[in-house]
């Protein structure tokens, strides 16, 4: 059997048709028919080879929903029929002190779903079962590919930093991540603010359900939020001042990035140690988070909002990510 | 009655006999017999007026130990006879967020015990009974001074960062905090690493209970330690490149300035979002925090190393605090 895909062949280059043959499922392996596939920043990142770390031909795609058609050698957790999701990660040691806690994702050998390997730009992946996490059923398949990255992405922080009912939290950047970031903090029951560098997106922030609006663009009303927020998770890629939003923490308050901005932060060290503030990072969620988002998703009705096109449209659904039109997640779908 | 202290009537000046009318006790305040008083680095900033804050004739010393003399009226937990100590803060608003929960460092309202009102180089001292904590009586009172400020600033991030039975931690700088770092780490069960400057103080920090030493000066030793440790808490005041010790933190690890350092930290945001790292402080400690660390201080031994000298010689004292020859804390005593 022949899987078919769409590759990048060089850095920055279109997509085009890429076939190859099946491979025969190892241990712990399962074949799944990919029915969608969102787009993140990071593929776009992958296909740019803004990391240094592609192989072409590179067929991009982590963002993965589809249905286990065969099971390898000792698979025990899935069976063919399951509905499935694949996000970020595809394998690490399944041994060390990282993996036996549940944050796979901090395993020296963790392994991306769609570098080295064919990602979810096809109609079939082939991954250990140990990375495809059985969907709940309330979930939309359109809505839920979103998840497995974006929404596993914001989710995982106000767990790993322990933010706690009643708490103030800010959500920096409304695109892919932050449209699930507010969501998931309001329906965690922070109280929510939305701060965008686009004012236009105010409506919209409120209706996912920010209690309200702050622009990036106004001075003085970052200002007049200075000392009001225990945790901001900034969601964006752009390099920015970072001092006006520490200043906007509250004792104990911490500013998490899970937005790769390829920036740095330059930060008097007596502000972190006088009102006791941080500076933090998370990286997607392991194994156990992503089981606890899907469930919380799928209980509170947390869906991304998506724009759906057809796999063989894959081009235009890029162009749009790269322009960040997308409002706010685009999601491949195969016929 | 008459108060007889010692003073700096500029920035930068000797310290002389200054002595001024005892004041009417009012309510929840209690007189302290001054014994003894520590002398910390942030007495030194004082006196030059490095944060703009002094007020002149400025009386130095907020790590103090007494007897209380005199109670005024209300109070309730304090008595004539009862020997306590006291640290860096003096008052708070008693009714904020913070102060209802022990966390009374970072009220808003929160005051210093020698800004604005004298200090403990002298032989009374009043203020709230609210920051006059009861010492236990294994506490030898020139061991208890230093522990009112140096011991809480250490003792409290480990508590504050939740950092747990096994966990790896590093304290960089050996010095009046260090010193007592080094302590709190190893019996609060740590694998403690003393992490210095100086090439000669490695014996002592042995002997201060840390497993193992690393130099600074040794660039190889410091990058062999790379993804080693889960806390680094950091005691400089020096402004060093924290890049190395960031890079010497683990998944999930956190690096906590409790020195003022007066510089900044800059550090690229991948680093912290890939590792999940943290860049975080820690401010002294609220009244919660002080009782406990008195309790795990006197159950576990933790003492400071300390030399004493008659509270008239407070200018030599003071010069040696100035040129980092303190090992590791000067204590004046009232004969």
């Amino acid at each position: 059997m022949t899987i078919h895909a769409f590759a990048a062949t060089e850095p920055k280059s279109t997509l085009t048709p890429y076939s190859f043959p099946k491979p025969v499922l190892t241990e712990g392996e399962v074949e799944i028919e990919v029915s969608h596939c969102g787009i993140c920043h990071s593929d776009i990142h992958l296909i740019d080879d803004d990391w240094k770390m592609s192989r072409y031909p590179l067929v991009p795609g982590h963002e993965v929903v589809g249905t286990v058609r065969e099971t390898g050698p000792g698979v025990t957790a899935l069976k063919a029929g399951d509905r499935v999701g694949v996000g970020w990660q595809s394998a690490s040691c399944g041994t060390c002190e990282w993996c036996a806690s549940g944050q796979d994702q901090l395993c020296a050998k963790a392994r991306p779903t769609c570098v080295g390997r064919p990602g979810g730009f096809a109609d079939r992946l082939i991954l250990s079962e140990r990375f495809a996490f059985k969907l709940p059923g309330q979930l939309e398949s359109e809505q839920a590919a979103p998840l497995m990255c974006a929404g596993i992405t914001v989710f995982s922080p106000f767990r790993l930093y322990q933010v706690q009912t009643g708490m103030k939290v800010g959500v920096l950047g409304i695109g892919g991540l932050g449209h699930l970031a507010i969501q998931f903090s309001r329906k965690m029951g922070f109280e929510t603010t939305a701060i965008s560098g686009s004012p236009d997106k105010e409506r919209e922030a409120l209706e996912l359900g920010a209690h309200q609006f702050i622009a990036t663009s106004d001075p003085a009303a970052l200002r007049a939020k200075a000392n009001s927020f225990d945790f901001i998770l900034s969601t964006v890629s752009a390099s920015l001042d970072w001092n006006p939003f520490v200043s906007m923490l509250r004792p104990n308050g911490k500013l998490c990035f899970v937005g790769a901005t390829g920036g740095s932060i330059s930060i008097p060290t007596g502000v972190l140690l006088s009102k006791q503030k941080s500076i933090c990072g998370s990286n997607i969620g392991g194994t156990k988070m992503i089981r606890e988002m899907l469930e919380f998703a799928a209980g509170h009705g947390v869906k991304a909002k998506t724009e759906v096109l057809p796999m063989a449209e894959v081009n235009s659904a890029v162009s749009k990510v790269r322009e960040n039109k997308a409002r706010y997640r685009m999601v491949l779908k195969n016929q």
